[in-house]
């Protein structure tokens, strides 16, 4: 893919051909789940495996201030982090922190962003045992690891889906892209109408107690969260499972207000549905054995909607369906070193 | 200490000041050891506790890349992490990599800051099990958090010292802040004679088997690794465990060259040696039947050497006898909030 040479940046090569280059160097010991699902599953003496996962979130990166607070960045980090675990079917038990802070944060600030930190474990499970400050000049970053449990007999990886297994969606995906934009392309006056959209940005919903419904289902055969983009978030399951994946364009669930934004700004709302980022949504394939109601049901029970939006194939890449046409979709997500900021 | 008011910056307050609050805030669930040692210990069902702990090494604060190889950040980076489980007495199981990487980075240097890890991997136990690839513009992030086990029934914390207990310290305290001072005030010629003290800041050796063994010893009643400098780090264990501690002048061991260098800067010697950080030596405290000789062994048989240096007693502060002369000290080490960069 890539011409070999001395001076290849990251940047030249990409996040996730970066990361299957690292898999390769230290998927060497076994472990309970190969190296590069959404959490580390290992061992631990004879007992209950950990879940592990981190992510870290850097100012003018991840998130900018001037529409967050530090309580919101607090909570939105861990939220983040907490999604890693829905999507592998784990439940939190403990945070770690690392913080960078400019010397100008105040004390207060600390405060909230620890508040933030609460709200999300509160709702969601774990408790902060320990971390780590540190002097960042400028810019504010938040660094968190989690540890979980499996919350089933089992935990939910990227690897077993099977052709004719189907392709269900939590809530829509796009919705996050689209605050992102309501963020930075509307005047103040006009924002308010979008706040569905605002907050699908800002404050994501880790939806761990549908992801520890589903680990128990066995039917259930491979799981991710939708946080680099929809197409390339199945493109992560199809890579891993070693088939292809069809979505069905009439399928697929349009965010509240997404036609009115687009319209209103000129942009082409169907390749936000498929390439918008952070939507921390559950995106996960059945047997077909497993009925669509009780899909249904179970995402009901645990408070969120699920929409049946394409099937696995035979094959390999990310096709979509619309009327009787087929057309591969390039995976146009997030890349950490492609892109310098939010997606648009 | 500090005036209550809105404004007060992490800067006014300090990174002690700001780790007891966090402590207050999070200190409520109960754990095997309280929050505020150098790593947590977490209770895992009925199963072997967890030793958990993190740090963040940023460009341009923590190292420079003028004198440290992408190589030598990874080994640095992993070794300063395996120093806070050496000092718990807990082995290194797992890693997990947080990395932000500017997009000029390349794949070659990616390659060789893996290779650093696993250099100190390899040496000291434990492997990278999962991580996480971020952009970063301008300054290279690598924030570790490593799962370690204790090594023996107990770990070791800092707040068992009790007076009368022997203060002892393994190496030499200073050696890291010269070599930094050698790397930062001395024209590259004159450096290759101070060549230990360079190394001794740039390669520091985690006491991983010594932690161990220690742990293994009832009489061993407080242990720490020298990160933020000897006076400093003292005080941490005189605080955790609500007592004092006197230094003995006369048996503070001095780095090798470290005189010659302070004639050729200018510098006081002691002030290096009481203040200066990051020798990631272990400084432990032992109840008085604890023979010298048989702590002198295990440091032999671990590879290090050991000093003792002073005595705990009643009552509080770290203070420092000089022939009749018993003056208290002032903590002069690092602090992440009030220098903005490697210690002079």
């Amino acid at each position: 893919m890539h011409e070999p040479g001395k001076n290849r940046t990251v940047r030249d090569v990409g996040e996730f051909a970066l990361i299957r280059r690292l898999q390769k160097r230290l998927g060497r010991r076994p472990q309970p789940v190969p190296l590069g699902d959404d959490a580390a599953v290992l061992n631990w003496r004879e007992n209950t495996p950990l879940v592990v996962t981190c992510d870290i979130q850097m100012e003018g990166i991840h998130f900018r201030r001037s529409y967050l607070t530090p309580e919101g960045i607090g909570y939105r980090a861990m939220a983040v982090n907490l999604s890693d675990l829905a999507a592998m079917g784990a439940v939190p038990e403990y945070a770690v922190v690392s913080l960078g802070l400019p010397g100008h944060f105040s004390v207060d600030e600390l405060d909230a962003l620890y508040d933030g930190f609460e709200n999300a474990l509160s709702r969601f499970g774990g408790e902060i045992v320990g971390g780590n400050l540190s002097f960042s000049p400028g810019r504010l970053l938040v660094d968190i690891t989690l540890i979980g449990r499996p919350a089933a007999r089992r935990v939910l990886t990227r690897s077993g889906a099977r052709p004719g297994d189907r392709i269900y969606l939590t809530g829509t995906c796009g919705a996050a892209a689209l605050g992102f934009l309501v963020l930075n392309r509307l005047p103040p006056e006009k924002r308010k109408r979008f706040a569905p959209l605002v907050q699908a940005h800002l404050a994501p919903v880790p939806l761990i107690a549908l992801g520890s419904r589903l680990a128990e289902i066995e039917g259930i055969t491979a799981a991710i969260d939708t946080s680099d983009g929809l197409v390339q978030d199945l493109g992560h399951i199809c890579e891993a499972s070693r088939v292809g994946a069809v979505l069905f364009a009439e399928a697929l669930p349009v965010p509240p207000l997404a036609q009115e934004l687009c319209r209103e700004l000129g942009r082409d709302l169907q390749s936000i549905i498929l390439g918008g980022g952070e939507d921390y949504q559950l995106l996960f394939t059945t047997r077909p054995a497993v009925s669509e109601e009780a899909v249904r049901r179970l995402a009901r029970e645990t408070g969120s909607s699920v929409q049946c939006i394409g099937e696995i194939v035979a094959g390999e890449g990310v096709w979509l369906q619309e009327g009787k046409s087929r057309r591969r979709l390039k995976a146009s997500g997030w890349d950490h070193f492609r892109q310098e900021a939010a997606p648009e």
